[in-house]
């Protein structure tokens, strides 16, 4: 053998191991000399434990100890004894005890690392990021990567035992000319032909219920050349679901056993079932959001029907432009001043709020330069509606509809987290359903899919394709976890009337339709069986999981937010033969003046 | 609801469930009228059980029925009874009972397939391959997907069970200067530069030992560009692990018992380990093969000695030339013809035998061209050798060792294949170790990698990188079952002073390492511990398993060997727009005159 191997893990000595001889491997997180002492904390995987080089009990042990530095790696053997009360650690679970090392051997050494191996460091993350394999290093990042071990596990165990085969779909596959940019792929072997990376495996998992498998699932990486924001990633990792002869409602029931299951075995959290369902109406208008945080209220109020005749006319002339006027109910906030109240209503501008009205409710006293356009009677009816009490402060935006609920959704999470209101133990579930099925694009003049063209709509609206496709709802579903959207998914359209009647909304000709899906509608010919299915995003539930607040922290090697990874600088240029082998030349682009 | 939902899956019905009232969805098979009796064989993903319309019964159920065609999809209730004596079909499984219809429901319709969906059709792979999702319908794919599916969830059961942690790596990476044909991907939002779809997680899975995850495993998507073989896939998915502090021995032994598991648990067959270990040196000398078929005999015999001073100077000449002289005995097979040995030449001539010498034991004649150069005892040590008997036919190839090995191995091969010397219920597994570190490149004149630049050699032959690197022998290993090899991997280099020395000996300056392998050298500095791996190929493990003779039977979607997928058509051509974006043009190759 060329180095001696482990006996035991560090993290897993405790008292009961007293007495006993043990070999260790590990890193060097710390060392210490003492009065001629060397202690070292010794880590693995599982954690630290405490090693002792004494030279009374072995000299030569010592001697070779006292050069380990931090980050060396090291094989240890010794002595498991108790340690001297004064001295117990009661913060690690090894504090009890120490080894008294009577070899050691010196594995490899290490440079000085450019920041600490521990939690809650602060650092710089561009740092840890080219430095990625030791920021891993840190305990909090090895149970980031556990759990999500665990919970991948989790899910693909739950699925196989509901009878779902997990196929895998290709990477190399075919661009489609809707949805967000495409990462290309030049093809070789066929000149100025390319291959695009999936978005989602959608067309494959539904092929696969052409074929007959009744039940899919692949836990995948799917690919979106966006522009990133401060927390996406060029490629992501999905929970893909698909199934046959299921209705939604059996779907939806055995999706939300599965992530009871998984937060009970990963955080033994008991979660309710079923969920809490809302639709898509009622969330907008009771949060203003599409994926409502729910471990908390101040839910949006309605009162445009006073508004619309009160004295106060900003108000009543939005509602009779086709406007809402809503408010919340900050509680006990009453105190804030005229500037705080600027500040909120910068914060709402940026969703798009032209002004915020208020109304502080302070012992007898109305504040706020709006209140003397209401009545006693109106003021009552608010103060009713809204629940208001001593200390209370209502904000209002009266607006278009998408700007009162942008507005009003972001102030009430600001409060929600800045106020402490939420109470972060709690996993809020809940389905978000009856999304339109067509939403109207101004740019474009005609109605676009809200989920995607297949989207099946629910039955009772089918008949709206003729008179009203803005109102059809569709059987689409989004499932929520603490004000994240995590999953979501439709059942399908699989009669060819409903599918034209679609094409149809959708301003697309037989033709058009034929050229932008055709291997797909050319299989529905074949026995298309009524399916369905939805997609979770694995990152964002293991960053909701583990406590995160970045997705970067549940990738083991994730891209910056310039899609690059800069431990290993890709991407890079490559040499000009590898272009021309696949037919391919840089074009630098043009720079621009105004740059 | 939109229709009636199964109560029960087809294939499972059996005589327990007569008279009990069932609800059945699923694709028509077959449609028979008889005697104005139609009989249906309904398929869903778990096989076929009969249904019958019997206008006596139900006369509405019987009118819609009569308007079923092949692959209609469809629902139908009714009522579990035995089938006359005369009517069991004892070749399914439900073949004792069939269903009476009360009731049917059209859930879609489907145009005639372009092949029937049955097992051992006889199509041309075009056609299934553009009809994939007709294809996939036949039991033959489902059951392969299934098993599929069954072994990468054991792998995965196994490697958890074990300690491993499934981690995911980048498909977005860098290009990287050894190795295949990387697929690159340009990046948009940096003109100019490129990501590489991995070739393999190398680096990453390396990374990770660096910090610190011990036990790593993923079941991956590879990527090579080359030029596809007959059954080469472009993208193909590996079950990739690594381990620090582990030696070569734990982890070949943990390897085997997944292996024997995934054996036991998929197909039932019990596989001994420890697996049978043979060296490289010892594979090519028995075998001609470092993946030899090991469910049969037929080793190659090394006559040198003998040849060497012969009367046949074909094979003298070439042992003095530094070459060998080999042989296998073809039992049984000295009936052969001139006309028959001729085509075996023309095989050998294939893998660069310039010649194939004979003699064939009938009775007490030997017969062949060169028997008379040897004299009776040297005939006598042959046979005797070759463990001759009657009717025996004895082929011999005099050539370099490796055009020896090459043509001999195939023939061998081809035999064991031809003459039904191979127990196909056999899963014949094994090692082949010690292979070379390195191997001289004549091109380049210089020494390349067998494995890669990291693989460890053998402690006892470090010293010879100064007096004789070819002979070095690397701590690698490749699992090899009948006949395939369907792992490999190797203990990595983690010694400093070890990998200079390699570094050294394949002609790579400190710059040119640094270059090529910059940031993993970096993470090399910072406390390396011992570590190694090993890939399985799971595509090829899956069509050992499944009996199936394709790799493209193993993949739901896969590519063609000109790369293509010809169901969706990818790769295709692109808009100017995308490719603008991503700052690259086509400049399509000149067509050479030749052509």
């Amino acid at each position: 053998m060329e180095f001696q191997q482990r006996s035991v893990f560090c993290g897993t000595l405790r008292k009961l191991d007293v007495g006993s001889e043990v070999t260790l491997n590990g890193w060097v997180q710390k060392r210490r000399d003492l009065g001629g002492v060397i202690f070292v904390d010794l880590r693995d995987r599982t954690g630290l434990v405490q090693v002792v080089f004494n030279p009374e009990i072995n000299a030569e042990a010592h001697a070779i100890g006292d050069k380990v530095r931090t980050e060396y790696v090291i094989s240890v053997k010794g002595k498991v004894v108790e340690r001297d009360a004064e001295t117990i650690n009661p913060n690690i679970p090894t504090g009890e005890i120490e080894v008294q090392v009577s070899e050691i051997e010196i594995i490899n050494q290490a440079k000085t690392p450019p920041f600490f191996i521990e939690d809650d460091i602060d650092v710089d993350e561009q740092v840890r990021l080219k430095y990625r394999y030791l920021d891993l290093r840190r305990p909090e990042m090895y149970r980031t990567m556990e759990l999500r071990h665990k919970v991948t596990k989790l899910f693909r165990d739950y699925l196989d035992s509901r009878g779902f085969l997990e196929i895998e779909t290709p990477m190399l596959t075919k661009s489609t000319p809707e949805g967000a940019r495409d990462y290309l792929v030049p093809s070789r072997v066929n000149p100025g032909e390319f291959f695009a990376l999936p978005q989602s495996p959608q067309i494959f998992k539904q092929l696969l219920m052409v074929a007959g498998y009744e039940r899919y699932f692949q836990i995948v990486r799917c690919f979106r050349d966006e522009d990133l924001r401060a927390d996406r990633q060029p490629e992501f990792t999905q929970v893909d679901i698909e199934t046959s002869f299921l209705n939604m409602e059996d779907l939806l029931a055995m999706m939300e056993e599965m992530m009871a299951k998984v937060c009970k075995e990963v955080l033994n959290v008991t979660v309710e079932t079923p969920f809490r369902r809302l639709t898509y109406a009622e969330a907008m208008e009771r949060y203003g959001s599409d994926k409502p945080d729910l471990r908390f209220g101040m839910e949006l109020v309605n009162i445009g029907d006073i508004a619309e005749n009160c004295g106060f006319q900003v108000f009543s002339s939005v509602m009779k432009k086709g406007g809402q006027v809503k408010g919340i109910n900050v509680k006990g906030c009453a105190y804030y001043s005229r500037k705080d109240v600027d500040e909120l209503m910068k914060f709402a501008g940026r969703y798009g709020a032209k002004g915020l009205a208020w109304m502080a409710f302070k012992d007898d006293e109305i504040k706020g330069p709006i209140a003397k356009f209401f009545t006693e009677e109106e003021i009552s009816t608010i103060k009713d509606r809204m629940q208001v009490e001593n200390n209370d402060l209502l904000l209002f935006v009266a607006d278009k509809p998408k700007v009162v609920a942008d507005s009003l959704g972001a102030l009430r999470l600001k409060f929600g987290k800045e106020l402490g209101l939420i109470d972060e133990s709690k996993f809020a579930f809940a389905w978000v359903v009856d999304f339109p099925l067509l939403e109207w694009d101004e740019d474009a003049k005609r109605y676009v899919a809200l989920h995607h063209p297949f989207t099946r709509p629910r039955p009772e609206d089918v008949h709206l394709f003729d008179t009203n496709p803005g109102q059809i709802r569709a059987q689409a579903y989004d499932m929520v976890l603490n004000g994240f959207e995590i999953g979501g998914g439709s059942m399908r359209i699989y009669k060819r009337d409903v599918q034209e009647k679609m094409f149809k909304a959708l301003g697309f000709s037989q033709e058009e339709a034929q050229e932008k899906f055709g291997f797909l509608l050319d299989a529905f010919e074949y026995g298309t069986p009524p399916h369905g299915g939805i997609a979770f995003g694995l990152d964002r539930i293991v960053m909701i999981l583990a406590g995160r607040s970045s997705l970067r922290d549940t990738i083991a090697f994730p891209k910056t937010a310039s899609a690059r990874d800069i431990m290993t600088d890709a991407p890079s240029p490559v040499d000009n033969k590898q272009l021309e082998e696949l037919s391919v030349r840089v074009v630098m682009p043009k720079k621009t003046d105004d740059k």
